[in-house]
């Protein structure tokens, strides 16, 4: 039995490792196009801004422990260009051609910037590979760059924009959209509006860029782009087999992680899930759902029948010290979704004011037929991945909101007020019925 | 209407804050026996440790913010001696009397110290009220004590001796049981141990005290004294009056919070509730539960009803900047209570190195039989009270270790590594099986 994985980051690397723990004969054989596997591609703005020194500190494992330690074999610079499920194989750029029983596509996602003319100038960086990430690195130290634009206020560009603030230069984000961080959410956008703005970020909403010009962006002078818009799943050598992509454009998948083709897994930044708060299939590529997925689709490929539950569409991001927070859906997202929501947002202490305790804002969604909790946010300087998790627990929990109001949360004051801002959000939401 | 609410702190304020919002034409008194109301009783520790700096930054309303803004009358030094069901009417030590139609006991609970030899020594302290912890602040300053005994490795003793150790006492606290934090749960006392001895706190596990001598408690020379043990509920009131008291001696209620006494609810550290995870009553005094049961008897006073689902037992404590944060049962508790327990605990970084992380425990605990999560610990000095919550929300939702393993944990580089400490403990404790 072989188990081929294309794809050496998170979702590929968590299938094999895992099937390799499951089953010590099987054969695998991870195929990675890029140079290095296994590696912390969420610290890469952090390798430009400099907090993270060196390449090597993001990665994990080396294709030498794989094969070494756990008897994967990882061929690095292995580009898959066909898959021919039938007679089950992939076709390599090489013209190498590798037999699979059993198929895992980890092809993760990409910023797709192709057709944007421009693009291809020495100025204009994305973040999505170590290697990106050191070419900015370096640009920064030989080009010395004043004024730079980051194109896409999703949790890549407000973190690179974070990174290049600090290395002094003046940074415009452009997006899109009416919103920052992906979420249809007007008090989340003003937030992150207010913190990019104290730290000397500028931000512009509404803005579609069509071209890059050598000295400007939407008429924005810059010696420096970061393109961080676009983000879509790799699915081509997927759709190129006859494998379903779903509506969201990733790659269709059952709860086993399994695609159209009987043997044939899908995973990470590529692949479908169900939200658990609408029961619908998404598409939301975070490095968590990539590990938890090839997991489970690596455990399916040893013949296993394990299930993946789904997301509750948690993240979070720092800018500038800030923490924003959302899990679920935002009021106008619920609404946009077929549920008659209510929302209540309040402001509150995170900790008694005699431990440093600074104010955090909670927003709370519940349905109003239902009372079903369907999502929240938290932004503050303290204890927001906490709270976060707390919300997102209780969403796939399906809690109501009156379950969520009694929660049993610690209370201490080096920790906490002893009502937590989320109980205080919890009652305010009550009071919207 | 008359509404009479016995104690003016977290549970008795609660009830007839809530009330008032509820019902503004209800009459309403608060009788409290001492000089203050609403004070954070919780903070008492941090005001004798000097961070917490004036009595006053931990009352949060006087009695005249009561009268004058909520139209409630607070009476301090009202010390109720008996009530009077069958009249409606409890008398007051002064002689007075006061009817009322709804009646709420929120007479919290008390370190009994009454029956040992040696406790009314001017060197030897409680800490239940600010005056407790004035009159240990001026004694530090006045007679500048030099080694310290504290009775008790509960809540408040491990605090109590963190804050004298601040002072620069040498401090050792004797401990009936086996265990610290009141918890059946070896390891937890282990690291409680090695922070309290890290920061020179010796830590004596089954000393029985018996009495105080001048200069000593069972054999450890001493200046200074804090009993910290033999917390009881405040029954007596109730007991003479006809209440039924529950088998952990605590006033048994409904989930309404209301007494055997039609119309005589009880709330606080003075009563029992259900314990979430094992269904039966429990007390666990603790400032949340006392300002959520109070708010739902003040509610149900008003002709409400609303019901109080329970607790999960969730706690955390401080102790030289580490966390100890526990909720639900450790392995030996569920075994006593008729589970058949297996657990997992783990050690992991807390956030990524290159953020600072700290490694942080992380225990979960499972029923054999059904998966169901029985309970869990987190310890470490960063993101504690986070994750207990998370653990929290989780037995309160009745979740398995599979729900639990999939959460949708929040991750970003500076806030948790990618497999949170939490879905690591519980990939752990799902090889138990």
């Amino acid at each position: 039995m072989a188990l081929v994985v294309i794809g050496g980051v998170a979702a590929g690397l968590s299938a094999a490792a895992r099937a390799r723990r499951l089953d010590p004969n099987l054969e695998i054989i991870v195929l990675e196009k890029g140079a290095a596997i296994s590696y912390g591609a969420c610290g890469l703005p952090y390798l430009v801004e400099g907090r993270v020194r060196r390449a090597e500190d993001l990665i994990v494992y080396t294709p030498e422990y794989f094969r070494k330690e756990r008897r994967i074999d990882v061929r690095t610079g292995a580009r898959v260009v066909s898959i021919a499920h039938a007679r089950r194989e992939v076709a390599l750029e090489s013209g190498a051609k590798v037999r699979y029983d059993r198929l895992v596509l980890g092809t993760g996602a990409r910023c797709d910037t192709c057709g944007m003319p421009g693009v291809a100038q020495p100025h204009v960086f994305t973040l999505h590979t170590l290697d990106d990430a050191e070419r900015m690195r370096r640009f920064l130290t030989e080009k010395r760059p004043r004024r730079a634009v980051v194109i896409g206020a999703g949790y890549i560009g407000v973190e690179a924009a974070d990174a290049l603030r600090r290395h002094g230069l003046r940074v415009t984000v452009l997006e899109r959209s009416d919103n920052a961080l992906l979420r249809d959410d007007a008090a989340l956008t003003l937030a992150v509006r207010r913190v990019l703005e104290e730290y000397g970020v500028e931000l512009r909403l509404g803005i579609d860029v069509k071209s890059i010009e050598p000295d400007r962006v939407a008429g924005v002078p810059c010696d420096m782009v970061v393109m961080a818009a676009g983000f879509k799943p790799n699915v081509e050598l997927a759709a190129d087999a006859g494998i379903e992509i779903g509506r969201t454009g990733a790659i269709r998948t059952t709860p086993h992680m399994e695609t159209n083709l009987p043997g044939v897994y899908a995973a990470g930044d590529c692949a479908e899930v169900t939200h658990l708060v609408s029961g619908a299939p998404t598409w939301i590529p975070l490095g968590t759902t990539a590990n938890k997925t090839g997991r489970i689709a690596g455990a399916n490929a040893t013949g296993r029948r394990e299930r993946f539950a789904g997301i509750a569409g948690t993240a979070i991001v720092g800018i500038f010290g800030t923490g924003f927070a959302t899990t679920g859906f935002s009021e106008p997202q619920a609404r946009a979704l077929g549920f008659s929501p209510v929302a209540a947002r309040i402001e509150h202490y995170s900790r008694p004011r005699y431990f440093d305790g600074l104010k955090t804002t909670v927003e709370l969604v519940a349905d109003r037929a239902t009372r079903r909790l369907l999502g929240g946010s938290v932004i503050g300087e303290q204890d927001a991945a906490g709270r976060i998790n707390v919300i997102a627990t209780a969403l796939e929990a399906r809690m109501t909101i009156d379950d969520f109001e009694q929660l049993d949360l610690a209370y201490s004051p080096p920790f906490a007020p002893v009502w937590d801002p989320l109980l205080i959000a919890a009652q305010q939401l009550q009071q919207a019925w």
